[in-house]
């Protein structure tokens, strides 16, 4: 039986990628070795690392414009203290639209002062706040695209006055967006890009080297760049699978083609939403996110054979973060449209026979 | 041709790991999907993780003793700030045998005061100092077990009157100690136990939380532990392959089997590294690593005529590090008995012709 995988990350990577990295385990292009046993210096794995970066700031647009892109390992979660450690003088600015942005902000307060300039938490993280202001003597804003666990989205990102920051962990390479406007952007490679193990960093050199604190060197986006992000050992694997489904995207002919695709399979699944009187969306409409939507049965005691028909389906991962509840269709890049067909037809199935 | 990889790591791996991992990419035992694409919440993977991190503790002879083992991100150069951030408070001593030791120092320095205990500088580390006092009012004691770059190792471990911190990157799961004597172990997975994008810690509960600094929540073993090491994603793939290789071992008869075979590789090519006049053996002999050995060729006049012999023979990765130069034949747990006696093949055949 076919899959069909909502999984919220680590999650569904296109079928062809798998299969080169898979053979790329046995023996990287013909040279008789496997792409875990080369040296990162060898001309194989550089060349691997320098199309990655090439391939993510192609894809962003970003090329010749002072950015640069670099391979990481530690998660977004790591990012939470790189970000305040090479950027954070004395107050910066975060927006907290849900969990990950809270994190981002307990562990940026570790080293100085931070300042929420709005929450949606009042409503349970459900829409985006909009009309804040952003204070211009900060070192910079901060803020968070894509909310995975409550399925809300940034539509329309601020002018922001200062450096601005974001964590597009779950919906980078999924829409277009003038990247231009960001100074710092990260992600981590699990939702659109590859597979968990590295964190993509997109950063305008000229926003570095301001803050007066000692920064350890493998925390140092300016040591990362000066070494081509290679200052110690990279995650091969995670690198080189990040690189093929970057060259999937391209092939398919970029941001702008997934993206056409994205929107189609958020409509399908959200009509349902909204139709199917047995279920109820957890966001407010406006803000809802292409990449995770979130929704709750009406009536819990259609729970048990809701969830035996799913399974019957063969559709897997669509529980609800486990502080939410409910339930969560992740419809990363890599997600087909027919997937989504089968979830919608399970949700309708399920009105005809309740 | 077989290619005999002598890489310094990233480094062989056994071929039946590369075989299994390879196969988990397209497909997770018969589950359908990709281990790249589930959660990592998922049994299936929480099973993988808490394998691995047994398999850790079982062939170090830790099991019951009051160790955890973590699979981190990193690698060991995120260790160096890490093992400072948790158990620095005052003051450390380092045993400075090498570029990894004067990393390690380099990045505790940030956060306090390192006192080398003693260097092997002054001989361009071509020995593992000896008879140095351990002042028993530090916070810890830090050693590097093995010197990749140089080829040194430690034989005999000193007892410490303070917590003993070992990087164990390049010889970890190679020879018997007594592991008990180390309060935290960590090690790069890219040499003995898996691919790059891991890094295995090992310690010892009862040192932690005794500084006062606040420690980032990613950096904080305290955290790591209590989440299972699954504070956020894990690098899914390189835990997996790490498992695999854990596994291997346990099967070949575990640190006990593995410790005779490279006992064994190190006497073939230290031998004929002695015994051959066009040779030269870098570090003092009773120093010597059975990781990673280090030679020079007497006259650099054969240099184009032994590397060309090399190639000829599949023999790959003997490149000396490149601040060292010469040779270094790196024999990790995988690397088969037959790769070092090609690789004295050449060397002996060098001899006959010059």
């Amino acid at each position: 039986m076919k899959i069909h995988n909502f999984s919220a990350g680590p999650s569904i990577l296109p079928q062809e990628v798998l299969k080169k990295a898979s053979e790329a385990v046995v023996e990287l292009n013909g040279i008789g070795l496997s792409l875990l046993e080369i040296s990162h210096r060898s001309k194989h794995f550089v060349d691997v690392m320098e199309n990655a970066r090439a391939l993510a700031l192609e894809l962003l647009g970003l090329e010749g414009k002072g950015y640069k892109a670099l391979f990481l390992q530690g998660g977004a979660s790591t990012q939470f203290m790189m970000v305040a450690l090479n950027l954070l003088e004395k107050r910066a600015g975060y927006l907290n639209t849900g969990t990950w942005s809270e994190n981002a902000i307990a562990e940026a307060k570790i080293y100085d002062d931070i300042y929420e300039v709005a929450s949606s938490k009042d409503a349970g993280y459900n829409y985006i706040p909009k009309g804040y202001t952003i204070p211009d003597n900060y070192d910079y804003f901060h803020c968070t695209s894509n909310n995975t666990i409550f399925g809300t989205q940034i539509k329309q990102f601020p002018n922001s006055p200062i450096p601005m920051v974001c964590d597009m962990s779950s919906d980078i390479f999924s829409r277009q967006l003038d990247f231009s406007k960001f100074d710092l952007i990260y992600a981590g490679a699990q939702k659109n890009m590859g597979p968990a193990g590295t964190t993509l960093v997109v950063v305008k050199e000229d926003i570095l080297g301001k803050v007066s604190r000692k920064i350890p060197s493998i925390m140092d986006y300016k040591v990362q760049i000066a070494k081509s992000s290679m200052f110690n050992t990279p995650p091969v694997f995670a690198v080189y699978t990040s690189m093929l489904t970057l060259e999937w995207l391209k092939n398919l002919g970029g941001i702008k083609a997934i993206e056409k695709v994205n929107e189609m399979k958020a409509r399908v699944l959200y009509s349902e939403v909204d139709l199917n009187p047995l279920f109820k969306g957890y966001a407010v409409k406006e803000d809802r996110s292409y990449m995770n939507a979130t929704f709750n049965l009406v009536n819990d005691d259609l729970k048990d054979t809701f969830e035996t028909m799913l399974k019957e389906a063969g559709i897997s991962g669509l529980n609800g973060h486990r502080s939410v509840g409910g339930y969560r269709a992740s419809m990363y890049n890599a997600l087909p449209l027919d997937s989504v067909k089968a979830l919608v037809e399970v949700m309708s199935e399920l009105e005809t026979k309740a």
